[in-house]
């Protein structure tokens, strides 16, 4: 009898009271990666569709360097995001297979995957490009197709008109932009589909290092757009995953 | 030779630039129905999917009893939220098809649409209930299928397993919750689906009218979960409807 | 075989993920008190060591009189906490065993608990009685013993002086106070039992409604005092409750 | 000898020192009207080319009283602003050639200005209107002509493009926007004249009273657009009056 | 038939709606500069009286060596703000006849534009002279007349009378000022003239990176003073230039 | 032996620790007026100079009908804050020799005090009425001699200037404004005396309450200005009369 | 006759009023360690039940080689918190018996303290760890057993559930978790022990260093659960001391 | 007949009005040292009773080198603060007779002034060091006598009432505390004298770089204690000065 059976054998005859026989269902599930100072949530790719991303700010190098193999050793992918410059090198040294994106701080060793469906993600200046390269490696890394429309800030709107036949033919918009975050509100107002709205830290004084274009955002006059966290194009690539993925 | 006609013409002889073939273009087109202190963006269905709901707050019971045929003339049917209390008796003598919930602060008078997809409008407390029926009125008015679960917070976390399948059949949640908004956190963990968190102002203190709650939301660490205004059950519909009716 | 054996004999033969039987065991744990609009969790005092207590804000008075009598006929004692006054005379009514604290905004019926332990509940100006009072029927309710001290703040310090063998004779203070809420820093220096703070919105202008109380007591130089949330003196008696039940 | 020459009279032979010569001067000048409980700023026409405005906000009935005829006898007209409504019949009555606004919170009494040059009022929504009708009287009361351009905001983008034509005909837009106050970015990106944006408060939750749209316009991405305080239509005209009066 | 035609022709027709039509004359109106990674709106211009500035922060220098010649090509000028100290010696070796002001953090090539009207840029303090000088090279950018008064903040009022003739001479003057930002109310009491005010991160502790300084300006007790975003000096002077421009 | 002599002889006897001592000379020095829900510091005139005033906000009727003759029959007169308007009468009944300004929210018996000193009290506005005579009464109830000085905000300077000479006769001056705030900063930069600034709730929007006149004051480019909370004119007294009453 | 003695005396034949007699006590108490720049506070284990221990933040290195010894001459023990990486050397080399933990901000010479009781310090992710191993290090400092369970947030809640027993089985659980800051209240949800919640500065954007995290936990739909200051270890870890060593 | 001579002659001609003549005499007053890049107010010390002094942040070591022999010429004396520590030696060995003090980050060339006064400046710990020499360089810049009390915070009470002597032989306490910032609340209760608080940086988390003490002591519940900014010494001891020389 193994340890599972053991546990469910014991709630059914009364010898567990409901939190107890959760508690050791999920310690035999097997489904965590148990490291030294880490663990990794291998069940997520079932739970929610995609697999464990890594967070990596504040984490040493020697965390990474352990967390990476346990990932990819179980999918053969993996992203790292918000990782420091100067860990590029290092952790291309130890994958070799990977890539290191600079402007977008990001870590990856690509899978075999297929990608679905057609995510826009609309830049509102040049200098809200690295966030949206994040979005666009995590959509890849969900098996998501993405690509850039950059530079159709609201002050030279016919830059945005001209390209209303992209904006018009993608599944999902995700629409990035620092300042006052206007971009969010006109998009919504032209386009049928789910906009996700990040909005950047790009901009200075009473920008606030982005709360001025969240604030905007999560006040946009057109109905049904969603905001996720100042700079994180990350959050919204998954965002548009779980559409894609899920819905599509 | 008509108005239209006419615009064109002048473009293409260059007798009109850019701007003003655009602006010409725009006055001729008949989508906007121009009433004394408002224009209505009858359009706005063909563009978005969904038509011009009114936002009732600031405006005057005048106003709305003139705002509210000329939609209901062009659609046979529409949505006023956040309205006063007092005004649902008048509304309800001037358009005796239509429905007043003052929980959710909303006028309808439905119109003859059959629903698509199904949305999952989870509360965290029986306070947030508010919120959760302007979504579901919303969802309707968009033609989208939505339904109820109540009072699942995370401090008594059972409460949330005893639902997971509900959870799990979903094709979007929408989370509800006040204080420190919690919950969508932990359901973004448990499912595939898109998860459209929705701050509410229930909490008193630190919870700041839903502050502690939307930032909350905003650094969830659960990934792809997007967010919407403080209260904004409305918002968070009609993003749910953008995903059912676009991608589905 | 019942439906809890069904779920575990499922688990165990592989017909079941984790999630799954985790799911149907909260399911089948009759735990929950299913009401039309609330879930009430029954199974709290075995897992936290206290009943669930209503949160009377946002409430109906509907909703009130639906989950008093859910709780009060499992446990023979209910406490509701932030009422409107004006339910007071209502719930008298429907439950006349019962006590209506204006002041505190409270409505009890009480049990036949015994108490345990002392805490200490000290005020720094009479303004913040409700608060005060708020926690000592919290107390009394999870079956603690409770006394107030009032009106002892810092500005006329030997008040203070005058009733320290009190704050030594104590497990536990809860300090009450609002404006630059300085009080918990001058007794946490002074005893050696737990201090809790509880900021209150007594104050004008730069108080703005308890935050600068607030962020006094989070920066209390005094090492080893911990906050609850603005006039959150249930919280804070709930804290006192499990130290004095839990490690007692 | 009179006041005015025995103070310089002292100042040339050494008698005065600098600041109390201007003291002096400042005293004799007669330039201030002084009631009981206030100074009327008469020579404000002469140093900043309109008169002094009335702001009636904390002021009690009897001082309007004193201050309105204080004015109205040396200029001929007056202008009260952000007057409670219940003020409005007694004031008429003491003043019956006045005309009371009360969406706008204005009492006036026109004088036989003529009006110069031509300042567009260009609106968001139909809940800015108060706003911008007070932005109205007070151009008027500055002799400046003004015009209303109501509910064209950018989320149905082509009710601005029908309307380019006045606003490119305008010495000067006001644009009044709540929410995320984005329409002062995009009427920025469109026209050369100078643009004055005016936050409102309309909008709920993370629209905190005016904030988002203050900080959405403080972070225009349209250049040369500049801001006054929220709801502060009063202001945006008085700095249209500068440019129109001063400038042209 | 050129493409526009066919646009137009194609609407007219009634094969292409709005929307489309629109979008259509955008793609064909040439006047976007499409880069790599930037779109340059050579129309801006025309729309708005000045050609399009190169905001340099987060931009790369690359980014610069592209985007300068681009606009350099079809006006003969640029201006390039919030350049880092450290790529000035690589823009002047691309472009010798520039000029790099590490105080303004300003690259500019200028052309051979003439200057109309007087604007005159005031500091409160020493401190602020950075700000004046980003406000005075975009002032002769936009072909304006700029002329800086330093140092006469309030707390020495007579250094401001001294120069009471220099500021009522002035058509527009912009008033740069940091700490409490108390000078553009003085100013505002003593001139005809429009005043654009500048809040300036000068100052600690409660000036909280210029916010006391812009809500002081926001509030400002002297009717008719507009506001740009903290250490704006750049937009102070755009906004001079639409009123020299366009209206004198 | 009296209890005092005991506990010291226990003292001396080292019987008693140090904050045991303290505790009981505490105890025993019939320096607190204990009541039934406050203690009345009657040691602080000794102390600081003047006796303990109430602070009548959150204090219901009762309370203050119990503590004002406990301060009356020690000192002969009491002065009570920020009472509710509604309290005045039942309070002058009870105190027929009290006074009740509903403007400065204050209720006082006056004892047979002489006044020592000369503080004038500057107001921007006439709306900051109400925040100065609450300053004159504590002036008064701390026999220190005020006088006001209305309505000399900044935007019409002469009227300063014209009062010159009282400000420079003064001892203290007390300044009371709000919006901008800047007052403070011109008044401390024409005189030699102390500057107590007081920022008030005066405005709208941006002023946050009388957080813009706040954040002004304490950023005073003016050396040596001193703040209070916000529409504490009563504070701004006290400061003062800790001047004339221990300096002078 | 001692110098205590003496003041007793004068005291009690009252030559000595209560305040100076307390005054002269302190000073002839003799537990203050009087430095050149800093007094160490001897008598606080016998107050509080812990020794003074030292915050390094601020401090020069010279300070602490001063401060250091003072503490461990008395007791034999010392922790040191928040010091800077590069005084870990020198504080090593002064005193070799110590321990310097770099993730931590500690330094601690260790004395022949047992331990007593169980705290099991609980943090969401890995990027906790430091403020965790602050936690730790002060209790062991105070004479509490500690012991860390990482990285179970609730993005992943089984990682949590399957450490249950060991979360039931601590007398204080102190949980530390950045972002939204949700683990505590799912933990107060399962355990009936006082439960410490300490917010951290991991997360980026609208986490606010730590601000969202702070909320949340204040927001707590828990009952009774505490909160200290962001990043605070220190302050969770004095708190649990004080329960388990004055309460069990 | 001088240029004052004349101006005076017009005024009293009526050929000037009063803002010209005072602008005139302004500007012939002399009082303004005009160099370069900054205009000295050589009067201040008339008006206000102490020189000006330099503030150095944000100013380059040029300017501070033109400006120091511009007051030194004049005064015998100079005080510059916030000066950055690499200026240090550039200042020393231009005005070798000078001291810096890089902990105060203040410069100084003393004069040969007696002070007058006793100004103590109270610390609560010794992390506050800086701002308290600031303020001890300031008063004796200002010829008033100033001496410090270290690190007696609350958290250890008996350091404070062991110099209670001290505190009640001041003229004027200055009291420097960050965190919570409640000592100016504890000795405001113990003491007659002016108590000016100074708010600092010291403290972590949500002191938010010294807000949570500005907000306490402005909220302080002693009557009758000042404020000043964050970090603010410098400022404190003008307030003193103030105090001194003109009260005593």
């Amino acid at each position: 009898m193994n340890a599972k059976d053991k546990i469910l054998e014991d709630a059914a005859a009364g010898r567990l009271g409901f939190a107890e026989a959760v508690a050791k269902l999920a310690a035999s599930a097997g489904a965590v990666g148990e490291l030294a100072e880490a663990r990794i949530d291998h069940a997520r790719r079932e739970r929610c569709g995609f697999p464990e991303f890594v967070y990596g700010a504040g984490k040493s190098l020697d965390q990474l360097l352990a967390i990476v193999p346990e990932i990819l050793g179980r999918t053969g992918s993996v992203l790292v995001t918000r990782i420091p410059a100067e860990y590029g090198a290092a952790l291309l040294e130890a994958f070799p297979a990977g890539e290191h994106d600079p402007l977008a701080r990001t870590f990856r060793v690509r899978g075999p995957h297929k990608t679905a469906g057609r995510v826009l993600i609309v830049t509102a200046g040049s200098s809200d490009a690295g966030v949206a390269r994040e979005a666009l490696h995590t959509l890849e890394a969900c098996g998501v197709g993405g690509e850039l429309l950059n530079d159709v800030g609201v002050a030279g709107i016919e830059r945005l008109f001209a390209s209303l036949d992209k904006l018009r033919a993608a599944d999902v918009c995700i629409v990035v932009a620092g300042m006052e975050g206007a971009l969010p509100s006109v998009v919504g107002g032209l386009v049928r589909c789910p906009v996700v709205a990040v909005p950047t830290s790009v901009g200075y004084g009473a920008a606030f290092g982005g709360v001025a274009a969240l604030l905007g955002m999560l006040n946009c006059c057109a109905s049904g757009v969603t905001v996720v966290n100042i700079d994180n194009g990350f959050g919204a690539a998954c965002a548009a995953a779980r559409m894609i993925k899920h819905i599509r």
